[in-house]
């Protein structure tokens, strides 16, 4: 059911012919509920496409009525006729669902630099169509209409106490042919006010999808949207609540490195006992971002030293000759020398945990990662031809 | 000729069995000069092998008589063991040359975290043959020594009025089985003081090794040595002689991405106009570790979205609405949209040249790097097995 899954929404997802293989291309999601709160947060590329532009200012007074997302085309780089299409298209819906412009947001994924007439018109259509065909159980049309080569659609639902929150995801580093562009649309029934649904969205990314770094190239397309209906009537405890959408961004991240394309290895970085917070998510993400290391996780190599040599180029507080590194259960460094022997270490699985313990403070953070496969290398090589 | 084409320098190239092909593995370059000067540049990662801590002290002084260098092993995380490898590799070094221990420099390449006494015993093997076969044409032999999987070996010479610099390289962002170590051994017979070898070195290194980003993983073990022998007793330009050692150093940069391992393309990333140096140079590296970016030029797809979302990830002084990119002589990108067709842009040559045009100053910076291949996968994955 993804977003309709709490009360209060409608959603639709149809077929414009964005994508070639006649696949649908266009969601919808409507919130019909008493409240009309929403809440986003957008990726920090200075790049920024213009559906992004666009939604910053339509969310800046915490009011959202309704969600058009196309794939096909990220109109991103296409000039003042690509940012004229993103409006045309918030008003085209506003007219059709009876409300203000202001009150759309927009999002788009697909190649940067393209946008044309022909785009424009269908993602017009897409949108006219998507409404006419909007429904209390649209959820699921909605989250395969925004995937691009997903495999599977990513949805997540919690349920509490006569509230619940509903996600959809699409999306993840290693997508071709795009640019990783991570869209995500979460509903919940509960009722919140602004400020709240903000603080909440905040914590829940910045613990979750922003530590989701499958390639570390940053989109200029990434948006996470919270829509606040307020339908079920019951206003839950604030730590709740942001407990619940934090479980739900959780559930939709992890289903975004697990089917994120070319990838053979999911690879959970936890990085222990760091002087900060952000000392550990700096050499989680070092890791994360080594292509020797995550060559080396493809080919089912326990090759530590590029865990070391990846950490080494940090700024973050610990003694490189006092460390320790677990992969997949097995320390095989310690205080700057070899643990047990490599080939005590099983990398078969696709589920691969390596583990830095930096021994200088008692601050832990995970990064969710991918290895660098071949298949990645063709994806992302074989876009135009 | 490479190190020995300067007067006063003699080198060998020796096989000891640690490169399981059985080829050249253990390098030595003595200095017979009248000056024994000698300034190196090291890896700037946290995380150093033995004979970087060993070679950091010796070079302290800025007398430098010798250096010993193998392949086939790292002696990075090795504990106090391998500190030992390499402070007894100098001892016998220097007791065979009748020098002083403190005064001979060390480099290794290859796996992190092994270096068993059967290394040791390699390394001290090599170090007394290749002593024993020291010679004034030697420059080749060593130049092959220090190969790993180097296709061919990189050397160099500048000759000037009455004076020379030659050099020789191992070594690029690509290579595998080890994490990328660039070791490079470059000699002189013109007669600079130790302030001036340090300063000339860090000035042409600055702008050529510095600036080659194969692939962004940086190596424990990356070392650059000049070595001084003052044996053409001509005392050059302070200018001209900085202007030499920058060309030897470009030279042998431009060799080494052009033999980076799993390459197809060799990529030139000129960045015009910017605020600053540093502005230009942190814009450069932002595309040059873009791993999409790196794939599309792999599978000849000028997509130059993934150039500006990679630049938009930076603090550099820039509009990103109004960058102006060129790929292979061609203005795709301009003013925030799109120029000429990405069809009029041929890929299809090794050599590859983007610029970009920040329009904010006047500073410029070049990058080399090179694409992301099945091969470059295929080489770092295949280690252990």
């Amino acid at each position: 059911m993804s977003v309709t899954a709490p009360q209060g929404f409608e959603a639709a997802g149809v077929a414009v012919g964005l994508k070639s293989t006649g696949k649908p291309d266009v969601a919808v999601v409507v919130n019909r509920g008493p409240l009309k709160v929403g809440a986003a947060v957008f990726t920090s590329n200075r790049a920024k496409a213009n559906p992004i532009i666009w939604s910053q200012q339509v969310v800046a007074d915490g009011v959202v009525e309704a969600i058009v997302l196309n794939s096909g085309g990220a109109n991103c780089f296409t000039g003042s006729f690509g940012f004229q299409t993103t409006h045309q298209t918030a008003e085209k819906a506003a007219e059709l669902l009876g409300v203000s412009a202001g009150d759309v947001l927009i999002c788009s994924t697909g190649l940067i630099g393209t946008g044309d007439d022909a785009f424009r018109a269908k993602v017009l259509a897409g949108t006219e169509q998507g409404i006419a065909e909007l429904s209390a159980d649209g959820g699921e049309a909605a989250s395969l209409a925004i995937m691009t080569t997903d495999s599977r659609p990513k949805r997540a639902v919690v349920s509490r106490d006569g509230w619940s929150i509903g996600g959809m995801a699409k999306g993840a580093g290693m997508l071709a042919p795009g640019l990783a562009t991570m869209l995500v649309v979460i509903t919940t029934d509960a009722v919140i006010d602004a400020a709240q649904a903000d603080a909440a969205l905040r914590s829940a990314t910045g613990r979750t999808f922003d530590r989701l770094d499958s390639d570390g190239c940053m989109s200029t397309n990434d948006q996470v949207t919270l829509m606040v209906s307020g339908a079920s009537g019951i206003a839950p405890d604030p730590d709740d609540f942001a407990a619940a959408l934090a479980e739900v961004s959780r559930d939709l991240a992890k289903q975004l490195q697990g089917d994120a394309e070319g990838a053979s290895h999911d690879i959970t970085i936890e990085v222990r006992n760091a002087a900060s917070e952000s000392d550990a998510v700096e050499v989680g993400r070092s890791v994360a971002r080594n292509n020797l290391f995550k060559a080396a996780i493809f080919g089912n190599d326990p090759n530590w030293g590029r865990v070391l040599a990846a950490i080494g180029t940090t700024q973050a507080a610990f003694d490189p000759y006092d460390v320790d590194v677990w992969m997949n259960g097995v320390r095989v460094c310690t205080a700057g020398g070899p643990d047990a022997p490599r080939e005590d270490v099983d990398l078969t699985p696709r589920a691969t945990d390596l583990v830095i313990d930096l021994k200088v403070g008692d601050s832990t953070a995970t990064i969710l990662t991918n290895d660098l496969t071949h298949d990645y290398v063709h994806e992302n090589s074989a876009y135009s031809s």
